[in-house]
């Protein structure tokens, strides 16, 4: 008979748990509780931990709300010969009834830590062999067993808790969006292969031979259809692919994004509710504090001018100035030569580190050679006066500007970069970061930005023509009229990323829904029309039958939980993820496939010869 | 600046729109009313009719929502002008007074229908070119233009809704399950082949030259190992990949399963949670009623006996019976030769049927013929006396037992099928479901049931011997006793099929989670412990480390939202569908790839020869 009746609900730490009331337990493990002196439980679970104290027997049994200990009395011969012989994790079911402990023996650390279990009947539903790492204890197991043993290692304690924390996740970005009219649509998995981009997953076709699916690296093509088909809001927890190597912060093979797209929208409704939705799992499902609500909006010009990275973390309390003005009359050339347009002068002010042994500033100065600069000048401003390798170069006026416009006092130390803008913005950023380690950072602030404002087009000096700087399908600020008027290199997109400490959580984009204007984008970047046609014609006869203006962006649910869950390594917040080589050691994937297979899919495997270097 | 503020919140129909206030658009076409009558509103959507009427031009607006009537006089020259160059499905954004209309001109099919809104201001976002097909009128199009332009066929009322629906179910089903403790785990997609099952969809491995991946058929294994970790309840709305032909009720190469998976749990529990699912998605969601609840359960062999079948229409008013006993000593030898064990006599009671047409009983003898029976045997009971080609061969004892057991009157008719057990249950089973054209089953009733106790073996007729019925990772029930002490083809298992309207949604089982039972129902199968260790060792082996009892289920949710929007085609609730043929006429997949890529992955394609015959 159903039992929707005999459902019983209880509530602790915060969550909600029906037991149901079967043969196997009335109760969880890590919910029983003084209230529960003298009923009879029954109980299922991992055998935790076993103790044999003074001839009785305890065990710590283990279900997924925690460990009761459980209490064996000898005057039970079956019971204790039985409990006896249990290895650590098989999986048991008792009966037994709830006791209060004495007080001595209270276990604070544990909910259940009032009580134990003393048991009357046990039945052993698996007897666990040895095995090839403990759950109970944190003993350092190489990855690649513990991915071999995925089963095993998801028993233990952390992991387990960001798998649950995942999903429970996953449930509060679908609910928030769900509540704001955002419907979910799944868009194919075996699709075709993208124009541009990664490199994809293919899939050979049986009824078509010699051709082949895709697995999408992004859903990008279907939710921009999904808003010409009228939807207004999608979103997706989508899996991607892309056959790249492996990354900390990436899966090798594949990786879920909410792929977000919204019709009838600019930028700033996007952004409101993507922050709101961020504020709210951060408040709700995490200790972590946002820094700064709504979220700071930065242009890409003022990203690279104070922090020399479009990923900046604006938890590190310094930030790069530009000096250059400061040096157009200077007799310093090195400086001087750098003040004319495309080259600047920077300067990175380090509070009270004018002090520091000759170590310290040789080793920011092999950094700075690391990132790509011919050295690092620096001038320590101490009681003695200023000190340095470029000092005897500046003028004491130089020197009295630079003090003032930095407000530099002694004991300070101010360190410079000169050259071509970007690269010299790209390597002050690098020491901006370097130097981010005298600071302690808060690990449980967030310090979320929107960087926007990216340049449509860049000149490529390689091909010396202009070139689009990201994605040529981003609506140009100013639309038609921008691209007609203004020099190419002013012309901004509606194109921006998301950051938090450092780490892109994803770019986005209002897309250009206007054959006409995609069509004069390419132009300024060297494409004929019919090119444009050949290469991406399906998606511009799409948008030449009725498209919404539309905007959106993806940001990557595992990097989310990474963040929230303070994880550096990927692999801790997905359940069953490939090693790096993109092997999956349990299921022994990829593996070798039968002749019949091939044949049914129209292909010839050709191994690499032996001698042939690999790539 | 953000606007979470300024999101206007209305309820039409039951639903929940947030309507951004932006340049685009204030307020919804389907939610204006007349209390909005004098305000100023901006509106976003489709042109989805123009008429000309008397020197004004009205348009149909449509969003999502619904539809606006928009008027534009004459007066303003330029708005006039550019509203008569608009073609339909054009994209606008307009500006305008809501007045109400003339009573003559009020619309009641329309939720908006009391109001027009006067346009001052029309910005035209995206110019329609002619259409392949029409929008706003049902049109008969070809399945193939439809799916090629999907983006167009997805703005029709109907299937538009459809999605909108799949979207609300899947929400729905997620947050009932959570409630309940479900977490939603995602599992891999590029995985390893399954040891049994259809063909697999493979993905070849640029790292590890001449290995695939395979896409999962289902997550069978990961759901298992799931509870092998101790995660209590796991679900996922998972992609499920076949590389088999198409099915009007599957879609060819990926769908989708709500797939289920519990730990310490019996039959009935598992019975209970869907049971309550599906009962609170139908009474929440559709129109549709269940007939009986808690779903009946009906044996497997009783199914066969009553219904021929173990997928029921229970909405079929008609029921086979057996009346084997009656004719143990007839002398008609046709019957009573299939009086013997393996073997019955099948009635078929039709009421008020006896005095159709001969053709009505040839064309039912044709259909009994065509589903493998040899004849079809009957007999009319008439006021003349009961009529037909078996009524010589009976006694009259034998007519008035039987008249008595099937409660038969004047009039009616019966039809008999004898033989081989299994068979003449299916011969009649498939009778009784062409005697259902007869009767106007209720679309909207919802006539669930469980299929329950399949055999655990059966005799392999071909290889004489015996053979798992079903699953051989189901659990006997009776566990190992019954496997040490019971004849093997009376073994029943813990498996069971959820059925309703004669579609099954789903087959589950409790699992075998112990290994000594698992090695004791393959010996029974003639698989010696080598053999299995060879096929299932890995997850035997993960059995071995503490397994917790647990079953699960898997309904498909294409199929659900076929039953509850009352599709036949599963194409009409799948947004982006492949056709019968397993390409995307859309995106033009499969398609061939460049020599590069096939190198990158080890491959040679060989095209089939043009001579060679296609199987």
């Amino acid at each position: 008979m159903p039992k929707d009746d005999s459902i019983t609900m209880s509530i602790a730490a915060g969550r909600t748990t029906h037991a149901l009331q079967n043969r196997f337990r009335s109760e969880y493990c890590g919910l029983l509780s003084p209230e529960l002196e003298h009923s009879t439980v029954r109980l299922g679970g991992w055998v935790h931990r076993k103790r044999d104290h003074g001839g009785l027997i305890f065990i710590d049994l283990r279900d997924h709300t925690g460990i009761s200990q459980l209490v064996i009395q000898p005057e039970q011969h079956d019971l204790f010969e039985a409990a006896g012989q249990l290895h650590s994790e098989s999986v048991i079911c008792i009966e037994g009834e709830v006791v209060l402990r004495s007080p001595s023996t209270i276990n604070p650390k544990l909910a259940s830590g009032e009580i134990e279990v003393v048991v009357s009947r046990l039945t052993v539903e698996s007897n666990a062999q040895p095995l090839p790492f403990p759950v109970a204890d944190e003993v350092q197991t190489s990855e690649e067993l513990r991915l071999k043993y995925r089963f095993i290692d998801l028993r233990r304690e952390k992991i387990h808790e960001n798998i649950i924390f995942r999903s429970r996740l996953t449930a509060a970005i679908r609910r928030y969006l769900e509540e704001r009219e955002f419907i979910e649509i799944q868009t194919p998995i075996l699709t075709s292969s993208s124009p541009e981009g990664a490199r994809d997953f293919l899939v050979p076709s049986r009824l078509h031979p010699g051709k082949f699916y895709a697995l999408p690296q992004a859903p990008q093509q279907f939710k921009q259809l999904l808003m010409v088909s009228g939807f207004p809001r999608y979103f997706q927890i989508a899996p991607c692919f892309r056959d790249e190597d492996a990354r900390a912060d990436r899966s090798p093979g594949e990786f879920y994004q909410l792929d977000m797209e919204m019709a009838f929208i600019e930028q700033d409704d996007l952004f409101a509710i993507l922050e709101g939705m961020v504020e709210h799992l951060t408040r709700t499902m995490s200790e972590k504090r946002i820094t700064q609500f709504p979220f700071p909006r930065i242009s890409y010009k003022d990203v690279m001018n104070r922090f020399g990275t479009d990923k900046p973390d604006l938890r590190i309390p310094i930030e790069i100035s530009d000096v250059t003005s400061l040096f157009v009359n200077s007799s310093f050339k090195v400086f001087a030569s750098n003040t004319v347009p495309g080259t600047c002068v920077k300067a990175l002010l380090l509070k009270g580190r004018g002090h520091e042994s000759r170590l310290f500033y040789d080793k920011a100065e092999k950094r700075a050679r690391e990132l790509g600069s011919g050295g690092l000048a620096y001038i320590q401003f101490r009681e003695e006066g200023p000190k340095g390798p470029v000092v005897k170069f500046l003028s004491e006026e130089d020197l009295a500007t630079l003090k003032s416009h930095l407000g530099v006092e002694t004991g300070d130390v101010v360190f410079f970069g000169a050259g071509k803008w970007e690269q010299t913005c790209r390597i002050m950023g690098g020491m901006r970061t370097y130097f981010g380690d005298l600071f302690t950072l808060d690990k449980d602030e967030l310090s979320f930005c929107w960087i926007v404002d990216f340049p449509m087009f860049e000149y490529n000096e390689e091909a010396k023509k202009i070139d689009f700087s990201h994605n040529p399908f981003s609506m140009p600020q100013g639309e038609m009229e921008a691209l007609e008027t203004k020099s190419p290199l002013d012309i901004l997109a509606y194109q921006y990323d998301i950051v938090c400490n450092g780490i892109e959580l994803s770019s986005g984009a209002i897309r250009n829904h206007r054959p006409d204007i995609m069509y004069k984008a390419f132009e300024i970047a060297g494409y004929p029309k019919e090119e444009v046609d050949l290469r991406f014609g399906h998606m511009i006869e799409a948008f030449k039958l009725g498209a919404p203006p539309h905007g959106g962006i993806a940001p990557g649910l595992d990097r989310l939980v990474m963040i929230l869950r303070d994880e550096q390594n990927i692999r801790e917040v997905i359940a069953f993820p490939m090693n790096q080589s993109a092997q999956d050691l349990m299921m022994s994937s990829p593996s070798e496939v039968t002749p019949q297979q091939l044949k049914e899919l129209h292909l010839r495997v050709e191994l690499p010869k032996k001698d042939e270097p690999k790539k």
